[in-house]
């Protein structure tokens, strides 16, 4: 697998993209997007489980599932959420302006909005948006597009890697997200959109897109709190012009399994740590516990404790904290065997304290990216969770947000 | 019910209690607590169910299973958790000392811990402070004691109330609690310990101190942080000389219910509106769940939401994080049925924003309690719970607890 230098969707043959400023927030930034194919892909998709949400996600999740899908259309500033009917309506005239532009059936757009829940969407902005974005289309307009879907995000997340199939032929899985704040994905989160001209079963894909999702973006909180808008959509074109993959028992099916977890894992990763006001990227990997929802309880647990999250802010190795949320984290643990690490340093062995050297773990926690390993010592199953410390700057972010 | 001007623990007849500080840290405030009966006490107490915890918990929890209490000590500074086979033993050597100077047996003392994890407890200090306030106890040191076991606390947690029992007599019901952060009880919480000259059965008594935490302490959030050490603990010494409560049919049992209900909530309260760093206590009423479980889900997801809390904390009405909280709290929630009120401002009616002066709403916000409604419109059950904003100084005060 080959990571390609400054990759992003429109990495991938055949897609095109492309952003543009319709002021849905009076800013200079883009906040209307559209990704295009040449062809129609396959298309999976996984969605938020918040049972309030956005009327994008029914049209869209509806879309995908009966029709291959030819565009995405995607707006910030606004989610187009709890505003009753009038957010159905505007979600559908939005698949049905990039259909009527681009000359496709409304049912092959997948439309996702982004921005502050309970406001209309300014709809005859967007309209004439649609219109003059797809005259903006590019061939590398992928980075454009991930900076239109920033909303208090600080870094544009892109990513695209290379596999080889067995035949030699190369594919190219290439991924963009926004994400930072009112994350807590239960399922699909924020919003990700993933190309690739892989050859690839509908179903086949979707079955992956789920494992996929449930290592990788479920694994990651901000703040748990879980949005009314996450989407994670993949778009295979099938360029490739390689066998198509039809189940999961071939080598093709684990290169591509391979590098489609590698392009998901590393934009969950950079939404933890672009996560609001964070300082730090935060990785707790549990270790022999009885079951994987067990591993992933403790795991959530200690990286959503607020306690845990502004000592490591504060730089101090307070694994007391560590413990006490591995103990309500609600999973069998038994605390007489429990190992605590700080980086590769070791401060609870066995369920008490044995940090030797406050001064080696303070260096280790200058770190940006700090690593907790808990070895609970039960069974033989883990789970690897992603986060960040909370800070002064959540607060400030928070605190006037919408204003 | 007469409220009790400046009532603590000690306005009832026959407790006395003092503190001392014996320097468990190195400050000037008294870090060790006693409350002894004159005669025994009929108790019952609620402890933490994380699974992680203090040795105190276990020895307490015992000896109110099989004996009537005679005294409760109390160190703040240091949990005496998380040290293994020492921290027990250190435990058992409070209640002996206790017991030797107050002549009475061990398993009649009650020992509580609070302040960091995973430190040995500095036993010779506590041996020597032990005997030193046995010295000290006062028929009015209640104020001294909830003094002595604040950690973050800001406000010392004090309160007294009078019932009238259908024979005329008078009992008084008094309780004092510590709690500011790791607060997010899961039946019982951080520490309180409650005094009151009724006759009451012991088993009767329990069964009302567990069914009223369930919807008092419990219902309480600073930080979804299950701490090890909480308890709650009832001292009924029977003083008052009427008749015995032996079951819960009786209007003494409901006046004395009414009483020991508006103690908790007072101290519970108090733990939410001082929770560390906060500026305002949140009240989230939740009606017409199909379960009061659900009720107590849509709350606590409300309450623990840091979008909601900071949202709070900048006095805006961001309602749309509220509805998202609610959506994703597990309970069962129809979108369309979904009104939110914030203080009696109708913002969201049939899950649409209908918020329509922004100015009258954020003149309430002002205000240093909120209240937020909830109506589901789905069946017919109620809880409410109490939390307050994240701020600041929630960051400040742990980032940099420990050190």
């Amino acid at each position: 697998m080959r990571i390609i230098e400054n990759g992003t969707i429109t990495s991938v043959a055949g897609f095109k993209a492309g952003a543009v400023n319709c002021r849905i927030k009076d800013t200079d930034k883009n906040d209307l997007g559209l990704i295009v194919g040449d062809q129609k892909s396959v298309c999976a998709g996984v969605f938020t489980q918040n049972m309030v949400r956005s009327k994008t996600i029914d049209i869209s999740r509806k879309n995908i599932e009966n029709n291959d899908i030819k565009a995405i259309i995607v707006n910030s500033g606004n989610a187009n959420a709890c505003v009753g009917q009038k957010g159905y309506d505007d979600a559908l005239t939005m698949t049905k302006l990039v259909a009527k532009e681009l000359n496709i059936k409304k049912e092959e757009v997948v439309v996702a909005s982004t921005g502050v829940i309970g406001q209309e969407l300014p709809i005859e902005k967007i309209e004439n948006g649609i219109k003059e974005v797809v005259k903006n289309l590019k061939e590398d307009g992928g980075e454009e597009v991930v900076k239109a879907i920033m909303t208090t995000d600080l870094i544009a997340k892109n990513i695209a890697v290379e596999i080889k199939l067995e035949d030699g032929k190369k594919v190219k899985i290439a991924g963009i997200a926004k994400g930072s704040g009112m994350i807590h994905p239960n399922m699909a989160t924020m919003l990700g959109f993933i190309t690739t001209d892989m050859n690839i079963k509908k179903e086949v894909l979707q079955d992956l897109l789920r494992e996929t999702t449930n290592k990788t973006f479920n694994m990651i909180s901000v703040d748990r709190d879980t949005s009314t808008n996450d989407m994670v959509i993949v778009l295979a074109n099938g360029m490739v012009e390689s066998e198509k993959v039809e189940n999961s028992n071939s080598l093709d099916y684990e290169m591509f399994k391979r590098g489609l977890y590698y392009v998901m894992e590393y934009l969950a990763k950079s939404i933890a740590r672009d996560g609001e006001g964070a300082t730090k990227l935060i990785e707790v990997e549990v270790e022999n516990a009885t079951t994987f929802e067990d591993a992933k309880k403790v795991g959530k647990s200690v990286i959503n404790s607020p306690l845990v999250k502004t000592a490591i802010y504060g730089e101090d190795a307070n694994w007391g904290r560590i413990i006490a949320a591995v103990g309500y984290s609600g999973a069998l643990v038994s605390e007489p065997e429990i190992d605590i690490f700080v980086g590769d340093i070791q401060v609870c062995k066995n369920g008490i304290g044995i940090l030797e050297s406050e001064a080696e773990i303070n260096e280790m926690l200058k770190l940006d990216e700090i690593k907790i390993k808990i070895d609970l010592k039960l069974g033989v199953e883990k789970a690897k969770v992603w986060g960040c410390d909370l800070t002064y700057d959540y607060i400030k972010i928070n605190a006037d947000y919408r204003s």
